[in-house]
């Protein structure tokens, strides 16, 4: 999420109330998640074994649970908690609104694009050209779809991101600040949930066709021209590159990143990034042929069992 | 369930029109399924197998098919069709209602808590204070909303019970007489369904974060702080205790019991009541060290069949 | 589909652009994909591999991408892409038609039954007696529902057939020109989804029982009291026989057949036509009493691997 205008480290600082060490006229322009996060951004870290992933980051700012060595040329900002600190920055500079009307007066949408009765397009809504948003829809505030794109009854487009953090009273959740963005060509199928980022863009690429009742977390990046079968559920912060083939309820682990043109059979799951160019099975899944070979052993084994 | 006021035993016999052995004079002042059943209620049994933990369960009253002895204290009631006859009863003091608007006049909603266009509430439903529904949320008759909670978008809350007796004709459906009680701080994410009771009640705990699409069946209790991730599905009759976190697309069947702080991860589902602060894995789910080993055993075994 | 009107086959070559060779005087009546086609229909086939599959089924008509010997009494329509020639036949026949308003004029609804408020209902949807259509069901046009049928909110029913063809610049979509038709006596749950036909029907076959979040592709044939638990998925072409039973979250890939009385047990997934009367597990599955000896086997497995 980047600001309308530059911020000085000054007044953030004294938003949430923490300390400075480094740079003190540092130009802030945005914030976001480590996994998005560029130079002029705010970041945040509260666990050691992450420090120097946030403080080597592309991050300007870093606010910290602990005093340390600020990396040259950024500054940090220490306070107790970190992510509640970040979580009332996100929340100060978001443009989050919500609209009393069915269709806001601030949605925008293109030339033959038809709206079917029912729908629901918040503030801010883009809708571009020869678009068909079948009835019962439901677009979140400051979301992005192209032209030519097809939307199914009952699909839910920017919600909340799933983002929660353990705290002694209960979970605190991240604000999100983020949209969705559905690239030209899109078709989605009825009942699917894609979330908004959370500073960032949850991105359905150019072509890519999504079957019913498919789950798509905040901040995943969907290639062009994938194809996913209904059910299927990606978590938060995935990468799916251009080509990926998702059969029937394939399950997809947060921040993992699929090949270009993997396939994935049938009720299949991740455990870890997977090369593009094959075509996998099962839970944890592993190369198909690779699989097929398991299974096969297995078939066998009881019998073998009782011979030995 | 109970009965705005107590019936007498004949009353109910003629209405479903059964024979009396036992206690003619007990006070009878509700109706339950045997999973629970109080003091006071109605409960019914049609398989033999079963007689026993109906007959000396806490209820007063049971409807059975077949003359037995009668424990003391109780009464029996004989019919050829427990099922039907239990059913009758239900609808007979359900006080279930169909809202012929979006908002009925009956629905009360709190302070400061904001409903998004193209809502549905039912007949007597009530909304705490605080919270956000979001557009497109339906929530039927009699259901409860806690304060502090958001529902986002296309969420279903209080739908009928999945349960059916299978006759000679086809099914018969078990009527829905119960709720859905969501208690404070609960937030549950976009196009999810959570059925209401057979007699009693589905209860989401304090605090407890639901993911998109997720299932939660009629009468299941959800304990405090529990975090479910998308597509989990639990069936009819469960307690997941408190701090249980269920992974995507999880799937958990009827009457299963899982303990405190239990971790699932993505795609596992338990066969039997699993213990809690414990982390399982698979389909059906082991401890998940234990199944690491097993799938580690599984890559080796082609290899060694071929050995062999 | 059939056609209102019978069809001369040089209109149809000179909309599709092709050539002719066989019998020039055959009468059509209608167009089909492969597996629904019947005679007096189009057809089309663009891989050798189904060439011969095309062109010995009932179809009179075959659009095909190559010259070859036509079959007695049919005729060949010859062109560069079958796919699309197909697709636009089906455009141009289709009378699919999209309803300005919530509950079109054309739509008929029959004696006592109750549509709650929010629903939507498509032009000619045809809803029978004694059915409660729960708020916020969307049936888009031309789609079917017999007498006491109930269905829950949020479900979509006859939205498009998931069905692409891969081509250099993307995918080209197969027009949906098909229905739904669901039987009577039928309750599907809440957030279902169930896609029509591409140019047949998607039938639900009479007393079946359907949970929540339930998807059912374009072209399914379910029979008659079949019971589906929640998040159950089922693709498209497939047909499931009357009796059967699907436990929560199983997977049915496409065109494959399930016997009747077959029982599916939760997250199972078959990878070819299933036997009817038995019991299956596992993904793939197999007979459960098999898969649960290789499931015994596997947990003594690193034990013995150990050993050896």
């Amino acid at each position: 999420m980047k600001f309308t205008a530059p911020q000085k480290l000054k007044d953030i600082a004294s938003l949430i109330d923490a300390e400075i060490t480094g740079n003190e006229n540092i130009v802030i322009t945005g914030i976001n998640e480590i996994n998005l996060v560029e130079n002029g951004d705010i970041v945040f870290v509260d666990h050691p074994k992450y420090y120097d992933k946030a403080l080597f980051s592309k991050a300007s700012v870093i606010i910290i649970n602990q005093k340390t060595e600020c990396p040259a040329g950024k500054a940090l900002l220490i306070c107790s908690d970190p992510f509640s600190a970040f979580n009332r920055l996100v929340l100060q500079f978001s443009s989050r609104s919500f609209s009393t009307k069915a269709i806001s007066d601030t949605a925008s949408i293109g030339k033959n694009s038809r709206i079917m009765p029912g729908s629901f397009l918040g503030d801010h809504v883009k809708i571009g050209d020869n678009c068909v948003i079948h009835s019962h829809v439901v677009i979140y505030d400051h979301c992005m779809v192209g032209n030519n794109v097809i939307i199914h009854s009952g699909t839910v487009i920017g919600a909340d991101a799933f983002y929660y953090k353990k705290k002694p009273g209960g979970f605190e959740k991240l604000s999100s600040a983020g949209r969705v963005v559905i690239e030209d060509e899109v078709e989605i199928g009825a009942n699917c949930t894609i979330d908004r980022g959370v500073t960032g863009e949850t991105v359905i690429g150019r072509g890519t066709k999504i079957d019913n009742l498919v789950q798509i977390g905040h901040d995943t990046k969907v290639g062009k021209n994938c194809l996913f079968a209904a059910q299927v559920g990606i978590s938060g912060a995935c990468v799916i590159e251009d080509d990926v083939i998702l059969w029937g309820q394939v399950g997809v682990p947060s921040k993992i990143r699929i090949g270009k043109g993997a396939v994935l059979l049938g009720q299949s799951a991740p455990a870890k990034n997977l090369q593009g160019g094959k075509t996998y099975l099962g839970s944890p899944c592993e190369e198909a042929k690779t699989m097929f070979r398991q299974l096969a052993a297995l078939r066998k084994l009881p019998d073998m069992t009782k011979k030995l």
